[in-house]
């Protein structure tokens, strides 16, 4: 170890400025009240002795960490299999840092600890919190608002119609629906069957929503609840054609779902899209260019997500104290891509 | 929001055993020093009112929050491109909640980030931190001494040589591509190639050591320094088919880089192993399975790596002040996994 000069301290300053601790402080953090001249001559002290303020006193007085938990309602080993979470993630990480922000990624085994990351949250160890991949029966959401940290949601909570203070940032689920399975209808297809995303959260609610809105109530014939995962997208497949052999369409909630039905169609010899035509949801890559045959699919902009959420946390944790908390949701929409499969 | 009972208080559960707040929390959160009558009179208030104890008061009297921090010192698109680490993440999030601990994992953008992170620690948020992914230049060993958290690495640090207190949890990397190469020889090969990781890293420096120890000082034109990615292991398979066309076997330092190594050769019309071997590390599934041929690889247990890596920071945050710390290194065994590519 080299000898190292003693860093000056916040008393040091406040001697050399000849004002009190508390002064210094308040200038060095950007605090309000301090007069001109005293801000003038502690700036002159913070200069001249090369005062670094110490985080742990800055925040002490700001209130801040610098440090914001995402929590994704899901199992760990699933945060990692879905790049859909990577994208959201790199969006948030490239927001937060920009902001010299510290991202907190509580990872979890399953719901069952849900308690101890509200708990974390709880102990005052960030500023606010980005929540995603909601279930319809979680308790999360409550211990969150119990832990009284702000927080930002991705995708629509299911419980958040008529609250106000909700905030959220969501995609066109419903409207990017709508336009996949009307470019189905208007390829002359007449059984077109869904294979939605778990129905306890809203993302595959309002997606099945949307295709309801352009076909009618198909019935259960055509419907199959997955998991918006590729195994998933297999197995719901075989049940669909068990079900109704002659599906001529297939939207899926999303990509991963796509890439299993395609294989199952393959599988069975259904030429795609001459027998049945495929879109997906999400245009996540590089899986939607590389199934066989590339997927048409609805693009919506996974990454631009987790960066709005960011920021809006970020403005929320700046604004606050400062008014009213107005709630309210950003829904981007969402295009489609036409590739080979629809 | 329904009405609850309001949620007993320390002071109540004090007023009713008639002793000190400072007696029902010492009682509480386990610590010694109460005489037994005492001890049962307050355990008896505690279930009479059906006192919890507030988890931030606890962290208070105990300085632990039950949170652990993982510090991957890579960017974050790395670390959720390369299987490897959510693997190694995965035996720590088993441990750590097994154990009521939160996993807090902090994602950087890059080196940059670094100090941020130190910060963080710094601002007594964890208890500990587990560390790995290392490269030997990075300041953040150095950052995390200063911020005072007791932390277990994953790989042997590159400056521990010497240093007692360093613990850390590694796989035996020298001894495990000396079982490679040695395979190669014993199959007669004699120009047998090595494509290394960031030699910035102990263990691809490790794996390039023990190659050395096999084959000797084969010069420059048999090993390329690479960066454990599949495109990393492309380039310099390229690379070695430039200088040296007639090489007949390749150690790959990882699978990653050995899938890549599989393509050009391919490419090139190469048949391995007919006209070359090739052995990878890591036994990383499903890669190592699904290549073709599949991968002769040296398996390591990445999830197991993880699992004690947070076990023995546990035990030592458990031992903390009762004596003296002491460091080394906890070093795993490799096992040779024979495919068809070797």
């Amino acid at each position: 170890m080299t000898e190292t000069a003693p860093r000056p301290t916040l008393e040091a300053v406040a001697a050399r400025a000849g004002v009190s601790r508390a002064t210094v402080s308040r200038v060095v953090n950007g605090g309000d009240g301090v007069r001109e001249p005293l801000v003038a001559r502690v700036r002159q002290a913070v200069d001249e002795l090369g005062y670094v303020p110490n985080q742990a006193a800055r925040s002490l007085v700001t209130r801040r960490h610098d440090a914001v938990a995402v929590i994704i309602a899901e199992p760990e080993t699933r945060v990692f299999a879905d790049p859909f979470f990577a994208l959201q993630l790199r969006g948030i990480s490239k927001e937060l840092t920009a902001q010299d922000n510290q991202l907190v990624l509580l990872l979890t085994e399953g719901r069952d600890d849900h308690a101890r990351v509200a708990r974390y949250l709880a102990g005052g160890h960030v500023d606010g919190a980005l929540v995603f991949s909601l279930h319809l029966d979680d308790p999360l959401p409550g211990l969150i608002q119990g832990a009284g940290v702000p927080t930002v949601f991705g995708g629509r909570p299911g419980w958040s119609d008529g609250t106000r203070d909700v905030v959220y940032v969501d995609s066109d689920n419903r409207g990017g629906a709508r336009e996949a399975v009307r470019l189905l209808t208007g390829l002359g297809r007449t059984r077109i069957a869904h294979i939605s995303g778990p129905l306890d959260q809203t993302s595959a609610a309002d997606r099945l929503d949307g295709y309801r809105q352009v076909v009618g109530d198909t019935g259960p014939h055509l419907v199959v609840e997955s998991d918006f995962t590729p195994g998933g997208g297999e197995r719901a497949m075989r049940e669909l054609l068990d079900r109704c052999p002659d599906v001529d369409a297939v939207f899926a909630a999303n990509d991963l779902t796509a890439s299993g039905v395609l294989r199952v169609l393959r599988e069975h010899g259904r030429r795609v899209p001459e027998d049945v035509a495929v879109v997906g949801f999400d245009d996540m890559l590089p899986v939607a260019e590389q199934t066989d045959p590339p997927l048409t699919t609805v693009r919506q902009d996974i990454e631009e997500m987790g960066r709005i959420m960011a920021r809006l946390l970020l403005r929320r944790l700046d604004r606050r104290g400062a008014g009213e908390e107005q709630g309210g949701g950003v829904v981007l929409p969402t295009t489609l891509v036409r590739r080979a499969s629809a």
